[in-house]
């Protein structure tokens, strides 16, 4: 109805000045390229692994001892096909990128590589399983609001953003190009929280609330560690930018440490040590000795108090 | 055309390494269980409730005096089919895990209590309504750049939120298991905003921006009460965890409290009386008094000035 | 099958119940009304727009010389129809509610003034590719974490912020009502950086992690300005709400400066000069001079040390 009075746009020309763009600026253009991975396929992946993570939970239909032979056989099979294929392409699409358009074209063993990277991939499910199970008793012990550890892997971001890391994590130690950091910032995006897929991090972690969490792409986490949301572990000023590549920039987090809401601990030869607790919304670029507690010394806030005349809504009431 | 090298992957071998690990890490398994509640179908529910809370703003067709009472009622039929399902499913889900397996399956009442639950569910509808508009309000005339009390519907995230939080708190005063924080946590993630639906929180309420607020589940709120984005009201040090349950452990902040960005505000005795103002970024653990307005003292800040041959950018260009 | 036991609910009563309330609460209903616009509609629109923005990146099917002529054109007919539907329906509802009910559905030339704002906005694109490809270098550079300017495209909530901003801002510009802050809230959701519209934003802005990142309205920012997650561009005490409409309240960023996770910079008259550089968690509500570095005096700190039998996990375990 509303299209009456809608006139012709210029559409070729428009298209001609974009075009134009595309010459003008080819950095941000992706043509004649094959290959470039899809977003939209490494999220499908991810949901895919999640159903076999954690059997039952996430699926229409019950799973019963009857069928979970032929749905987990299903479910791997798909997870197969679509890591196969995007880390078919992911590696050509980096061939070209590195060594020159073409490359990934005329790449032949790509493709037994992709392979054996993706059978690579699938076999570390059952360690992934076992680590996500010390994960989910964490949470479960560790927030005092949680009923289940049901709850936990139906609800709690931190356990959503654990599992997708974990697996990121796999796929970044085989090395595959790009794909490890599509899957972090689906994590990213789905639960504020942001871990770099090159972190270390040991067992049963937990990341209680987790909004604005950011670990970076050099931290080491020891086991049984506990952060809340606003946490960064990350690095001091990066004034150098690219010159900064490959050292290790972030803290290290030692065994049984507990990091409070909004605390900040910055670089690379910052280490925690075992069993430290950090109080919230403290900003740490020094090291910290085993068992100690670090706060704010005596918080220096100012009171002022109200005007004269003001007097509470409450009190106006019961006068008026 | 990816596929031509695609070598048989050994699905078989897979399969049974995984369905072996189901065995070895049961807990994070849900195998034969039947009636755990949906994910995908409670947030279904809750985009039915929002059509019904705020009629004709996320409908593709126009609603009108003549049509209103038939597009209502289809919502609330399918509002109430969908809760029906979900709160009977998990109902017996929690009959299953707190008195063991097969106990939800023989449930001969479940189906009764479920309908009873939708019922006294829906039948909150028309004051949830009454609370949003004063919400709705609150954020207008809160925030200098609004422009309208349709624009807060529409866009802000912190009426998104306190919608969603408000009709997860009547599901948990209901006792329904799960499906409240189930509810919760898509608002969390869709706003970046974590209210427990089991927090307390009075009318004419507003958060700005939001991403990063933590609410916990023993808060109390009162009226009128203003904060913005990252403020956490948490608990102190829960080192005990489980043991921790049930006992307040989160502040109470009373009627005509503002509280700033980044304010983080903890313990179960922690109170904000009447009226009082809590700066950006500070760290509180004590009460304050009515009326009073807290600030950072002297933030003693170090300025370390450029090196002498530092000269701006845009010096440098005008010489050059 | 959960189905048997459903007794038939009071719909009518509910229906009946809910309609009375939106004749209490009207303002949150939007009875009658045509013409608002759709969210859902708003966001398909971006999303054509980010695969006109960079071609190549978010296709399913390879873009080569020989069909990006049809393949561009085809995009920018989609996005021109998409817009001008939703302007056109925005400046009708704006009438309808600034001038009273029945103004926007009489309008004339509504249809061709969409139409103008339409072709307006698309000739923009050439300008919005040039600024963001300046943007994904600055995501390139400033991270040492980055691989390459693709990943910057494919996986940083930063530069998918700032390319929504970059949109929702030209919006902005040609005084649409309402989408210009539908588009920005979409970003925040995905990405959980807050940008108003209305800021005013240089070259190369580079926004690193990101969550909880909040610029208002009235902010102006530099060239090569740098920003790390949590980092909040605000307003001083807004007590007066809507008294405070349109004056400057957010403040001002010079060229060149750098500003760390966490920082707060609040107040209309705060100006932080050229190359200065502030650190993370400081809050500031005063100018900082060209080429300072700021950064937190001592930050003083509780360090309270284990108890006299402490002894951590790891020796305990040797010893046991």
């Amino acid at each position: 109805m509303a299209t009456s009075h809608k006139p012709q746009p210029p559409i070729e020309q428009l298209t001609a000045q974009v075009i134009e763009s595309y010459r003008s600026e080819p950095g941000t253009s992706h043509l004649e390229a094959t290959f470039l991975p899809s977003r939209a396929r490494v999220i499908e992946a991810i949901e895919v692994l999640r159903r076999i993570i954690f059997p039952g939970f996430f699926e229409e239909k019950r799973i019963t001892s009857a069928n979970v032979q032929q749905r987990t056989a299903e479910l791997i099979q798909q997870l197969h096909d679509l890591l196969y294929e995007q880390i078919h392409q992911t590696l050509r699409y980096e061939l070209n990128r590195t060594q020159g358009k073409g490359k990934g074209d005329e790449c032949k063993n790509c493709g037994q590589q992709a392979a054996d990277l993706t059978l690579a991939f699938l076999s570390t499910i059952p360690g992934l399983r076992h680590n996500l199970a010390l994960d989910v008793q964490a949470a479960f012990e560790g927030d005092p609001a949680s009923v289940s550890t049901d709850e936990t892997i139906f609800c709690y971001p931190g356990v959503d953003a654990i599992f997708i890391y974990r697996a990121a994590h796999e796929m970044f130690r085989l090395e595959v190009p790009l794909l490890p950091r599509i899957m972090s910032e689906y994590a990213h995006n789905e639960t504020g929280i942001d871990i770099h897929p090159g972190a270390t991090i040991g067992e049963s972690f937990f990341i209680d609330h987790g909004t604005g969490v950011v670990i970076g792409e050099t931290t080491i986490i020891g086991d049984r560690v506990k952060i809340y949301q606003g946490v960064t572990l990350g690095a001091l000023s990066t004034k150098g930018g690219q010159a900064w590549r490959g050292r290790k920039r972030h803290p290290t987090i030692e065994d049984d440490v507990t990091i409070y809401g909004g605390a900040i601990i910055l670089g690379g030869e910052t280490v925690i040590h075992e069993g430290a607790t950090i109080g919230g919304s403290l900003f740490i670029t020094h090291s910290v000795p085993a068992g100690h507690y670090v706060s704010m010394k005596d918080p220096e806030l100012k009171l002022r108090p109200p005007k004269k005349n003001w007097r509470p809504r409450s009190q106006k009431k019961s006068i008026e």
